[in-house]
């Protein structure tokens, strides 16, 4: 076929045409040119896609993506609404929040315990006022509820099931089963029922594991390299002797780290995708829909793990094996575990998610979706310049239709849209709960994506073969997942990341009036300077004006003065059974209310499946009327023929002939259709 | 219609007729006595079920209900010989087990707090020996492996989807539309689209809310009944003077308190029935299908409720909120809340769930459809022989067959049969951690029961009408929500009921030679005797022959003499973190590990569904082909009119006439079979 021709490099490409310019001042109305104007341009951007015409030009799959693409963007608006309104229940409520009163307060005056070795000293707690205020903005109990609704939206709004279809098989799987064939035909002679066994395929499949292994490896080491250099950085910049650039130690080193995690990521998302293609065909799969469907599973895996690790070490892992003053915990011997900010690892979650999430959308859709073609066009039209001289100018102009369609880019595939709007699909529901504004920042960006994919496949690529889909294939899958994912991740934000069942444990169980007065004093331990361990104790402690003599730090261990000083409190497994009884309550809660939902709004809306049903019987109905009318037809005349002995339809008769039984196509049509 | 009739009271009864006599010498051979002699009878048990031939004879949702319960009685099998390995395993164990060994040990001498106030005395530990020791059986290790085993089973082994049906209107539904449509017309003449509409059905669902959260309530008053009898009742048996009556304290309160729930559970079940059949129709709903959904559900909500309560009771709450001594719980100022026997709450929940699930399979299967109808066939004779004399013998032998069939029990639904099935589903599957003999038990039960249920279509009902169905509809969804229920059930009966998480807390964070060696001390807590409050002390206290000053109880307090003295330990915090997280960690690693079963084992076998995909792509060949031979046939022999102005064919040429023409049957048959 005309795979193997294209293999064999007889043909350089095979496409199917454009239907002409889409733009220009003497181009016949055609189809490209309408989708061109009302379609691909953002001057259009709140219209309803033109659905339709789309799948009509370039086939159902892709009328199937962005049919897909324009229902998640829409499912966005309600999500960003709420995030919206949760966002401004923060902003609004921050200065009625007591913890980060008192944690602002100046007479309180609590002296923290200094966040690293020697270089750092005793701090004031109410220096880090900024940032407990700025975390209530994502840390409050709307955000609780947050969290539940878009844990249900995630898991409801996308429908669709996987479906078999007609199998296309790979130039490459025939090959191979060519050449297995041939091998053993010279051995036995029995070709019949060759197949690739699990025996052929044994060693790519190992390859594939050890690949996947190595590359998440590679992945952790980076994150573990990153934390290292924050550690580090941290460290140097202390012994800095200008205090300006101590002052502003912390910024400068989460900044610079995220910019690090954020251009690693992209640029181990480009890698990745190689590799994951490279792994897939060395597995020789049977049919295009099994190569498409084991890319993605391993692409989608080396893409999920590289870009969320960082966050899930944030989320989780920092700040929470530090150990305690007197007793930190190091790695390699020589670097302490990183702490969080005062104001919380939730904070920093944030931050680190906001500018991943954003960072990673505008350089994708600007360097990778704009800039790159664009400069690709560049240079083809600077290399065609320099090849044709000005005078055959008019020649490029009378160019084939085919000609002009060869300078464009080949069509790669659905897999790159589809896995840039799954990854954000994650970040939008897997840690929503730290950041309510994803949502919007999605929902934005997905606006100008529409429109600039829509571009791209208009403009500059070849007409794609159109391809027959009933669904978004394993696609539905992957975000199955990742709903159900996004349920127990949140449950867990909320519950450890975030102080809300601190502070829920301590208004039940500890205070006083039935207030949060109190609170900040609560989650802080006492520490004695002089049980610091030779050689951690701060260099110059003299740097408040007054000697130190107890320290207070975030944890729940028991005081100095206490028998066992310094283990873990009876409050600290108070707090963790509370904690983990709300990831219990929250998940079993969401799984319920999911599936409440599920049965009160079923799949297919009532009237739609009335309709459906209805359709179906007036179909088979209009089936039986017709076949029954022939049969007829077909039976008087017989009987007529019998009787007369005369031919009831001639060229003098002409009324008399069933000329409606000349195009029994209608039938075949409908049974088309339902079959 | 005939419904209409039949409500009118034209008709007595409308059934479809028996094929003939199933036994009996000068029977010629039919169905029914096949049926009977290869499938009604107990000699078969161990074979296949003639299913083809159920479904020919009784209709496709009968025929559908057998197979579902061959298919899960034959899932039952691995289910039971899990369950016994799992059995086995801890008879074998029981010697080795360290924890049943200290309490049994006689050296170690442990005085334990009285029970109950004033009457109660203090106890020695190793007269808990015996309970202890069977605990085990149920309490190892292994059952950890056979929940998880089981969760799966119960999640996996039970597909079908529910699909549409035509609806089928029910006559009162009928009436109510028709009575509200002249009320309607006499007033504005608009009579299209009249409809119940929600106004209707207000005060029938107000009536069905109300009656069902009051016979909800009513099921707890029951249980809380139920306790407050066996405190009572054991108050006044410790009061006996006999030492007989006060050493079996226990085992008869225990006993006569789970006759009587068992009991109640099984005369409420036939009330909850009438009542929720009575609840669904005062609500009028529009199709039987509708009817039969909202019955169902009613009915299994309220036997539901009633059959667990008590064991959810035993599993949860019994002995959790019942103070320390000194400072107990009562329940109306004199009732003590009851505690859980010395072995610990899991093997009274073993005891509950055995005794109300064997005694309610064999009394429900014993009574209800053996002895029941047997007597009713009984009186039935009585009264025929009474009425007529003995010389009309003959007469009663040539009785039509509609009049023999007329003295059979009417078919009253499948409700009742799959309504004990999936309540035994729920014994087996939501509370195997604590008895994994189970599935055995319901193996046996269903054996039996497939052939009395055989029988009882064969010889004691009139024969139903044959009603069309898919799949075993709203049972599946309610069979899935007991699935999904089991997990989170199982999870905290391990967790929560039995000591499994103490012991491994036990070993990783306190046993100083990691053995359980000092387990039972551990979780102990001490009571000064001199603390108890006035009149709450035992009577006699000298019953041990030496004078107490400590006594243990099982919790997790603070000692005499620490500073808080019996407030609740860290231990006891550490312990319910432990047992929090492994909640969490059963329930998410059984939900991914059914859906990684579910990804690796698709829902339709591959090699069906590619029979399936080749079978439609033949049928519709094969249409396609025939529809073009008759187009054929029909264009050439209107081509031959044409030309040779001649009848092609009449009497004297009958080989020209096309026959196959006049059956296209066929082609009407496949459609129907694929619409």
């Amino acid at each position: 076929g005309i795979t193997s021709l294209l293999a064999n490099g007889v043909y350089a490409a095979a496409y199917p045409l454009h239907d002409g310019d889409y733009e220009g001042e003497n181009v016949e109305f055609n189809d490209r040119k309408l989708l061109y104007e009302e379609w691909a341009c953002y001057g259009v951007f709140y219209k309803y896609q033109p659905i339709d015409l789309v799948r009509k030009y370039f086939g159902e799959k892709i009328g199937l993506y962005f049919a897909w693409l324009g229902v998640y963007t829409q499912m966005l608006i309600p999500a960003s609404i709420v995030g919206i309104i949760v966002f401004l229940y923060g902003c609004a409520t921050v200065d009625e929040n007591i913890p980060s009163m008192e944690m602002c307060d100046q007479r309180q005056n609590i002296t923290m315990c200094p966040l690293c070795d020697k270089t750092c000293s005793y701090w004031k707690m109410s220096s880090a006022c900024a940032t407990a205020r700025a975390s209530h903005l994502f840390d409050n109990p709307a955000t609780v509820f947050f969290s539940v609704f878009m844990a249900l939206w995630g898991k409801q709004g996308l429908s669709g099931k996987n479906t078999g279809d007609d199998p296309r098989f790979i130039a490459e799987y025939e090959a191979r089963v060519l050449e297995k064939s041939l091998k053993k035909e010279s051995k036995n002679k029995e070709t019949d029922k060759v197949k690739l066994t699990w025996r052929d395929r044994f060693p790519a499949y190992l390859t594939n594991l050890v690949s996947i292994i190595f590359m998440i490896a590679v992945t952790f080491a980076i994150v573990l390299g990153v934390i290292i250099y924050r550690i580090s950085m941290a460290a140097a910049l202390a012994m800095n002797s200008s205090p300006s650039v101590r002052s502003n130690i912390r910024v400068t080193v989460t900044a610079t780290a995220v910019i690090i995690n954020l251009v690693v990521i992209i640029l181990l998302d480009e890698v990745y995708g190689c590799i994951a293609r490279w792994l897939t065909q060395i597995e020789v799969p049977k049919t295009e829909k099994s190569f498409e469907e084991r890319l993605i599973f391993k692409a989608f895996l080396l893409k999920f793990v590289n870009s969320y690790t960082p966050i899930f070490y944030v989320a989780f892992f920092k700040g929470r094996f530090v150990g305690r003053p007197g007793d930190y915990v190091y790695i390699f011997r020589s670097f302490r575990m990183e702490e969080c900010a005062p104001g919380g690892c939730l904070m920093e979650l944030c931050i680190q998610l906001s500018i991943i999430m954003l960072g990673k959308q505008l350089i994708q859709n600007n360097l990778f979706e704009i800039g790159i073609p664009k400069m690709k066009k560049l240079i083809r039209y600077l290399k065609l310049k320099r090849q044709s001289p000005p005078d055959h100018e008019e020649c490029v102009k009378r160019k084939q239709r085919y000609e002009v369609d060869y300078n464009l880019e080949p069509f790669a595939g659905l897999t790159p849209e589809y896995m840039e709007m799954i990854i954000q699909f994650g970040f939008v529901t897997l840690f929503v709960a730290s950041f309510p504004l994803a949502p919007l920042f999605a929902l934005l960006n997905n606006i100008i994506e529409i429109r600039l994919d829509a571009k791209k496949f208009v403009t500059e690529l070849r007409r794609p073969v159109a391809v027959r889909a009933k669904d978004i294939g394993i696609w539905y899958n992957i975000l199955r997942g990742i709903g159900k994912l996004a349920v127990i991740i949140n449950a867990f934000v909320i519950s450890f990341t975030s102080d809300f069942i601190p502070r829920l444990v301590y208004l039940y169980m500890y205070s006083k009036n039935g207030t949060m007065h109190g609170f900040v004093n609560h989650t802080l331990s006492s520490f004695n300077v002089s049980d610091f361990q030779n050689g951690t104790a701060p260099n110059d402690p003299l740097d408040l004006g007054y000697e130190v003599q107890i320290c207070r730090y975030k944890d729940y261990r028991e005081p100095p003065w206490s028998e066992n000083k310094y283990d873990i409190s009876k409050d600290f497994w108070a707090v963790l059974a509370a904690r983990l009884a709300f990831v219990i309550v929250f998940q079993n809660l969401v799984m319920f209310m999911s599936d409440f939902v599920d049965w009160v709004i079923p799949d297919i809306p009532k009237d739609i499946s009335q309709q459906i049903h209805k359709e179906k019987v007036l179909m088979v109905e209009l089936f039986m009327r017709e076949e029954q009318d022939k049969q007829q037809l077909l039976e008087t005349w017989m009987e007529k023929e019998r009787q007369k002995d005369e031919p009831p339809c001639n060229h003098h008769n002409p009324k008399a002939c069933p000329d409606s039984l000349s195009s029994p196509a209608p039938s075949h049509a409908y049974h088309g259709g339902i079959l």
